[in-house]
Order: C-alpha cells, then structure tokens, then sequence
C-alpha cells in the first residue's frame, strides 16, 4: 500500500512521454479531501538545485510548512534549465492545484503554494513540457486510494531503478507509508534519490520538519556510493492527522527513521551494477561525528570498494582511508574485522581464519568493523561495490 | 640521465627479492662523494604514515635537513607493519649508512639520519628483511653516475607503473634531475607515489623546503585520480651545489615545479587502466582556493570520469559537482567547455557543435573549462577516466 496505507491518502502514476520507452514517468501523492496538511522536506544540499527543488522550498517556505499534493516526474531532472525550468515546475503545480479539488476548502481549489514537486533523470536538457501537460489531467483521474495506485506512483518515480521501493512502518497508533527511487548520493545516470513519505500521526509543521531531517540524516544520508549529491534529492512528507494519535517527538522520528532506513538498504541493495552491499561501522572515535566522517572516508573510498568487488578483505586500505579522514587517529590502536574477525590489531595484521574471512566477503552483504581505539564514538555507513556494472550504467547517457 | 644528471650524484637498482617476479626493487640515490648535503621531502599527510615515512621525516629533523643518500624499495609498503616495520626500515638507513663512504666524512662512514627511506607496495604485509639484508650490498657496488644506473633506480621503484619516469631540467646555470613513480593519490594497488629529486644548486634547507612544499603543491598535488592518500607517498630532493650557482627562490621554485609537473603529467599518462587524461580548470572562482576546491571536486567525481571513459560531453556532472563542491557558486553564471567549446552557457545548454565536441572526447587528452562567473580565481587539476582498467588493477592484490 505504501504511501496510501494511512487513511486519507490517494495517489497514482500514468505514462505521458518523458520517458522515451513510454513507461510510466508521472506520479501523484495527495490529501484525498484535497486539504493543506502539515507537509515538511529535506532537500539537496547542492548549490546547483534544480528547478522542482527550489519551487518546493519556496512552497514549504510559503503555505508555512503545509501542503496538500505532491506531483513527481520521471525521466528529465529538470536541472540546469534556468528560469524556463522553474516555470515549468510551477506550471506543473498549478495544474495540480486546480485539479485536487478540497471538499472543505475555500472556493474548492488548493492554493498553488500547497503544490510540492519533484523530478529526476538527466541534467541539463530542457524539459519537454507538451507531454506533461497532456499528462496531468490523466494523472488526476488516476489518483485513488488502492494499492495498486500507490504501486503506480512508486513505479512512476523509477529510472534505473530495477525495482520500486515501497514501505509502511505502523505501531503506536498511527502509520507512515513511504515509495522512494534512486539511491542517496547515489547520484546516478538518471541523477537523483526522492522519496515521499505519508502519515496519518497529528503532528505541527515544525515538529514535523525537525523529526524528518534527524530521520533523514540517519538513514539516506549513511548511505553512500560515490559520495556524489544530487541537485535533485528530495525527501517530502504529508502528515494528515486522520489517526487522531499525536505521538511523541522521539517516537515520530524513531518511526520516520525506520521508514527512511528501509528504503535506503532497499536502494543500496538496487543499487547500479553493485553486486555487494556493505556495512562500514566505526567505533571507538573521539565522538560520533567523527566516527560518521571516517565510516564515510572507508565507504566513498572507490579502492576499498574495488576490493569489496574483488572479494578480497585488503585491510590496509581501510586503515589507510580512515588514517586520512581527518579524525583522531592512533595507527597503533586500531582494529578491523571483517564479518566479525579480525584481521588487524594494534595496526597490524592479526593472525586470523582467512577462509572464514573469504567465505564472508564471498556474500552479498560484507561487514567492516573498524575500531578506533580512541573514545566511545561511533557511526555505521551502507555502501556497495564498485565493478564494471557502475562502469556500464554511467559511462555515457545515451 | 634523470637523478644522475646534476654533476655529483651517484645511483643504482638491483633485483632483491622482495618482488616474487625477480624485477628490479631496491634502489639507491646518494651524493658521490658521500657527504650530507641539503635535502628536503614533502610526506603524505596519512595519520597512517608507513614506517619509512615517520623514519625520513624523523631523520631530516635530526639532521637539519641534510642527507647523502636515500634507499628506496618497491614490493611492500611497510605501512601497518608497527614497531617492527620501522625497525626494519631503520635498519635499511644503518647499513646503507655504513656503506656510503664519504671521502671527506669524519670518521669514513655517514650518519644514520643522513640517509632516508621511500618503500611502496601492499600495506600491511610485514616486511621480510631477509632479501633486503642480502640486497642492500649488492645495491651499494651498483651505485654509479652514468645514465644506466640512473635508469635502473627509476625501474626498480616501479610498481603498477608500466614505464619508468625520470626528466631532467637546466637553466640559470643549475639542473634538476628527477624520478617517480605512482601518480599522487591515485594511491594504486602497490600504493603510492614517490619521487626523488637531485640537483647541483647551492640553496640552503630552510629554502630547499619551502621551495619544494612550494613545487609539489602546484604538481603532483594536482593530479587527483581516486581523491585517496597513500600511507606512503613521499618526495624528496639533494642540493649538493656542485654548480656553484645560487638560485633566486622563485627561480628554484620554478625548476622544482617544472620538474614535478612533468613527472605528475608522466603519472597521469600512465594511470592504471586509465585511457584518458583530462585537465579540469576552473576560472571565475572567488579564490584560486575556491577554484582549485571545485576543480578537485570535479576531477574527483566518479560520474564525471565514467563519463570520460564513455566520451561522453555530459556537463551536468560537472555542474552538479561544482554546485556541491562548498564553493561561492551561481548556477546563472556558469559556464562549461569542453575543448573550448562551450556547452553550457549562464547555466543552460549552449548550442554548440556537437559532432566536434564527439571529435575532442574521443582524444587521449580531454580539456573542460568550467567558468563561475564570480571572480578571478583559477586553477587546474589533473586527471583521468574511471573504466574497466582501473577496476581490474585494483579489484584484488593477487
């Protein structure tokens, strides 16, 4: 059901000709009363936003912090097209707002600002308008509240997606449904992770905002593969309060961070042309930023993740990253397990059971634990490997 | 001629053992006359600094930045190998120190700190000692000033590398000559760049070091494959003044660099698996920091060198990367050429000649301008594409 599984929701995807192999490439997420609710976003970081990025910062910016449909795109990331760009994600929303009609809301329509947008494919290329606009009303029609539209929209959000990634985390009297595409920092070929989550929890707009960020930064952004940020990425959530539970703070970000983690390991495990997925834990840093910075250091490292490719459990790599992370760093004190055996100690190789280790690194799923030595710090960041099939999918775009 | 070219220097290679295929891998660099003379070394900045390395930098503050020879070898990095690597690497200067006789030393032999050590290769093997025990004599009766040996030095440092490197710069009446091998941060499977310089200037160590910081950070630290940092990587440099020219700083400066950015460019040529080099420059910066920062950035970029293995001019790569490089940056303001064709202009696709762009990717040499459009700052970085090659150079160490 994902993002329709919490009451009050509908959504749907359609095929309008973006993609040029003519699958589904438009997707909506709406308020089925068609009224404004508590709505936040986390958005890339990169200065070079695109165009659906920053109408739906000054959306948020402006209904503060309310919206009542979110209208996605596949196939162009509408990036890099300068203000022709920027209008036509704003005449993409306000399609949207005529057309998501608000049982209770005044004069019957939402206000354009109530509209978020997003977008993902290729960068730089002006986006062909004619299709969308031909699209938009069939999208409209599309929305429903049934598992197949929620299947629809995730799949319209998918570019070298293999599979939609779809989740639904409930408990403690209220739920959040959640579709994502791409992989965070993943920044591939067709650019860009998005993800839309939906709940039913009565939450306000800034508690909303801040259990979003802290849900992101622990789980879309510990995930890593060639440390790239997208001008796309985007995060949004609806929050419509129909369960009538308002959970705690601590409970709304442990289940918006259970929703996220899903969906990151779901794209790591998609992730393009990896045939491993790994987890880089550091422990014993000065504290837990630094403890994040080397993990990232180990996982963006494109040499230890040519040997993750390779099976081959090369520690001095890993010691050589994390020696150059800029943490704290005693060579003399460090530890590093695979699968949880050791083959470094005190900075050195460790005597060990090699065949354990390469049975391990053998697997889909590779384990590197790194002990600092230092403090009680620590952080976990998921990468993949790095083998030809990266090579293929991004060595040209065509 | 390379190292041997200024006048007074002496050098050889021989076959010790540490390689399993019985090439060349231990080398030598030493005053002909045995006496310490002004040197200076730029180390990586790895808090995993190899043992070879914490014993140079240990023997140039010793001795005030002077030395009469330096050992090198190539097999094993003798990094993560502990006390007992930096004894063995120790070890190496104590013999080789006893073995340089210098004609007008007290007492015949030459101190321990004038002699400095350079190792590369896989980290974390300990360091059998037994071949290099055997070796370092025969090294010592090898070492001469004619062009052969000169040459034997630069193969038997080789690692990955498929041809040696060694150059050689005259002018105002001073030389340099020079050897390397590796490509800074590229950080290949063996690890490492190294590099030695000799030259007949008369300059004083305080000089001669700041000078060659100088040089390396306009060169080889220019040159960026991967982003990683070796355990190892070291340059180093001999005054022995024979010239009897004293060189402005900015004239000795000028050689170094001169000297180190063919050696750099050398590198790049020969990058593993690499089959292209690219220059990345960036103008229009706020600051030559801030230009070099998103040069660094773009030449780093994974997505931006599978682009280049694929030939394919997709400048939204590069803009994405400049945008998240964490520079003063306006997308309306920059634009992108590659061979001097611009591509994207104020943020957007330029209309441009397609088929000749097609017709410069598909060169060994690649040029991308990027312009931000913001002030005067410049700078360039090196580097090359990420394909097949480098995937099964560094996917495993057997």
């Amino acid at each position: 059901m994902s993002v329709n599984h919490p009451e009050g929701f509908v959504s749907g995807g359609v095929a309008c000709g973006i993609k040029a192999g003519g699958g589904l490439d438009l997707a909506l997420v709406a308020t089925a009363d068609g009224l404004a609710v508590p709505a936040a976003g986390v958005f890339t970081s990169n200065r070079a936003a695109a165009a659906p990025v920053q109408v739906s910062r000054r959306h948020l910016a402006m209904s503060g912090g309310r919206a009542a449909a979110v209208v996605l795109s596949s196939g162009n990331a509408n990036a890099a097209t300068g203000a022709q760009g920027v209008a036509d994600a704003e005449e993409m929303c306000q399609t949207v707002a005529g057309g998501v009609v608000g049982t209770g809301q005044p004069g019957g329509a939402v206000a354009v600002e109530h509209v978020l947008v997003c977008q993902t494919g290729l960068i730089g290329i002006p986006l062909s308008m004619a299709p969308v606009r031909a699209g938009l009303p069939a999208l409209l029609a599309d929305r429903s509240g049934g598992r197949d539209a929620a299947a629809r929209a995730a799949r319209a959000i998918m570019t070298t997606d293999t599979v939609a990634k779809e989740t639904v985390v409930s408990g403690g009297g209220f739920s959040i449904g959640a579709m994502a595409k791409g992989a965070a920092m993943l920044a591939p070929n067709m650019a860009t992770m998005l993800a839309v989550l939906t709940t039913d929890a009565v939450v306000e707009p800034e508690l909303l905002r801040t259990a979003l960020a802290e849900a992101v930064a622990g789980s879309f952004n510990r995930l890593t593969i060639d440390g790239c940020t997208s001008t796309n990425d985007t995060v949004l959530v609806l929050a419509n309060g129909r369960s009538g539970v308002r959970p705690e703070a601590a409970a709304l970000t442990a289940a918006l961070a259970d929703a996220c983690g899903q969906l990151a390991r779901m794209m790591a495990e998609d992730a393009e042309g990896a045939t491993k997925v790994a987890v880089v834990r550091v422990a014993g840093a000065a504290s837990d930023a630094e403890a994040e910075r080397a993990a990232r250091s180990v996982a963006e490292s494109q040499l230890v993740q040519c040997s993750l490719n390779g099976a081959d459990p090369y520690w001095g790599r890993v010691v050589s990253e994390l020696g150059s992370a800029g943490v704290d760093f005693d060579l003399d004190r460090v530890a590093v397990a695979y699968g949880g055996i050791t083959v470094c100690r005190g900075g050195v190789a460790a005597d060990h059971d090699s065949s354990a280790v390469a049975e391990h690194m053998a697997g889909r799923t590779v384990e590197i634990v790194c002990d600092l030595g230092l403090g009680s710090g620590s952080a976990a960041v998921l990468t993949t490997d790095l083998g030809y099939g990266y090579i293929d999918e991004n060595r040209t775009t065509s």
